[in-house]
């Protein structure tokens, strides 16, 4: 049981966070309640460019993310992120197992959406590692192709699992589809942390509505031109632009020297 | 005394922001004490295209820009902004001259940035109409061009003046030969409202040491790609990406559904 590396979250700020976050039940039952989640710079960047690690928020950051992580089913990022970061998707909260807990209870279910089969996760990858450890749920693979035998026994071998989507679509999956499938598969609640596509994916007027909750850390800080920003495609209506998403209901909390803006998407 | 349309900016509120303000002598006498202040969406842009006036922040936000207004000596936009906006520049809390106070007492001094002398002002643009209605002080232009003789009569008509700054560079004028300029014409404190390029290019690492005070107010709505959006270059050592600026001494603020964060550049 290593608690060394455990973080603690003070409750007074987990209370502000508190009604942003998995309901009990999801409003829609056919598909997990969805928060966004991520921090950027001023311009609106998660990196400085894509796979280069970048301190943008502070540690009573980090520790918001993990205290977010152990109240949701499930985590989920891009195989973008996957690739680059080499995450650990895990929650290392005190008291979740494998932090002073029993088992994996407490942890969220790692969720890769990897259309193509990009991912090419070996034994030593974080989150194979920590399944491996008992310090987080295996992996589920969600995509499109067909995942060769190989890292398909790989996967399975620390309990990990493929789910295969049949997409009309040649390019992607529908949100929609992957959000029923994981329903479906009992994850009740989902995080999505992102990277930069998934989440312009899911701010776009197709696609907000999916999503029940944001919760964003804004560091007081410019990367400059050419990172990964968070940027949705303009929505154009009878040619004239038109603001893309607003939220409501909103909150801002400062923590250390950023602030964190929580939000629910705003209806037309 | 039209106090009709004038503001009013809660004195709690104004408490948060005076520490980040016009102190009353700047630290570098040379130049004026610089307040960089814009209000931007999530994804970092001040409007969905040029010239499109896009109600980001709310009401609050306005008085409180009025505010900083009353402050101090000089509002400074750039020509494209003057040109796109027609903007008032003129400061309409209660209390100050044309809005309750003894002429001018109080107004900001409107400073217009045009290296090329681009802004075609008429008699009927609202800074000019507001300092012959005794509502804001007549404007200044500064600029590298030549600005024809009818321009400079009528600039002068509502007791407005050319600045004729002398550039090595073709291009632009450097900053500090601006600030130096103001400066020696008495302005001891300035706001720089915009736009995109002028924030951007003070945001850049060869100028953000002229800044004293950032001001941002952040609204909880995402515009979409294509807008006018603050992120200054890319700044480049070594071959390898580095973050542009960095704020320190830090404050949030919410400010109705808005945050507004105030900050200053924190040195190398
Ligand atoms: N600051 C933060 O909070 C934070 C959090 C996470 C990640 N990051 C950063 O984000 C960067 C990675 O972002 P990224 O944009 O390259 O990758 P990403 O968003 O993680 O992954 C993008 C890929 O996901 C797949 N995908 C599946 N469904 C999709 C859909 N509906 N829409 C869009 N893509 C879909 C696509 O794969 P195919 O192209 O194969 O179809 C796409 O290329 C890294 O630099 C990482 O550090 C930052
Ligand atoms: N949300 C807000 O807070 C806010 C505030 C103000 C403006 N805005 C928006 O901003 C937009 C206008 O922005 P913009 O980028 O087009 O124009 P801008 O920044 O107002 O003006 C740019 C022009 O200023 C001149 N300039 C002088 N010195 C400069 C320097 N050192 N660096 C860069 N430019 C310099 C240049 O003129 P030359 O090219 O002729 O040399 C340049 O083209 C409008 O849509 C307006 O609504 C929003």
């Amino acid at each position: 049981m290593a608690t060394r590396d455990a973080l603690h979250f003070p409750a007074t700020q987990a209370q502000q966070l508190d009604p942003y976050i998995a309901l009990p039940s999801s409003p829609i039952p056919s598909k997990p309640f969805v928060t966004l989640t991520f921090a950027t710079s001023l311009d609106s960047q998660l990196s400085l460019a894509p796979g280069v690690q970048t301190a943008l928020s502070g540690p009573k950051s980090k520790a918001m993310t993990h205290y977010l992580r152990s109240k949701h089913d499930a985590i989920l990022v891009g195989v973008g992120t996957a690739i680059a970061d080499d995450p650990s998707l895990n929650c290392r909260m005190e008291g979740v197992g494998g932090y002073g807990g029993e088992g994996v209870v407490g942890q969220p279910r790692p969720v890769v959406v990897d259309p193509k089969g990009r991912w090419e996760f070996t034994a030593e990858s974080k989150v194979m590692k920590l399944a491996k450890e008992g310090k987080g749920k295996p992996p589920w693979l969600v995509t499109r192709a067909v995942i060769d035998k190989e890292k398909r026994t790989l996967l399975e071998s620390v309990g990990g699992k493929v789910f295969q989507m049949h997409s009309q679509s040649t390019s992607s999956v529908p949100w929609r589809d992957i959000l029923e499938e994981l329903a479906r598969a009992g994850i009740q609640s989902i995080m999505v942390e992102g990277g930069g596509m998934v989440i312009n994916n899911l701010l776009s007027v197709e696609n907000f509505n999916l999503v029940d909750s944001v919760i964003v850390t804004i560091a007081p800080i410019w990367l400059g031109k050419g990172g990964v920003q968070v940027c949705p495609a303009a929505r154009l209506e009878d040619g004239q632009r038109l603001p893309v998403g607003r939220l409501t209901d909103v909150k801002w909390v400062s923590l250390g020297e950023d602030v964190v803006l929580c939000g629910r998407p705003k209806g037309e």
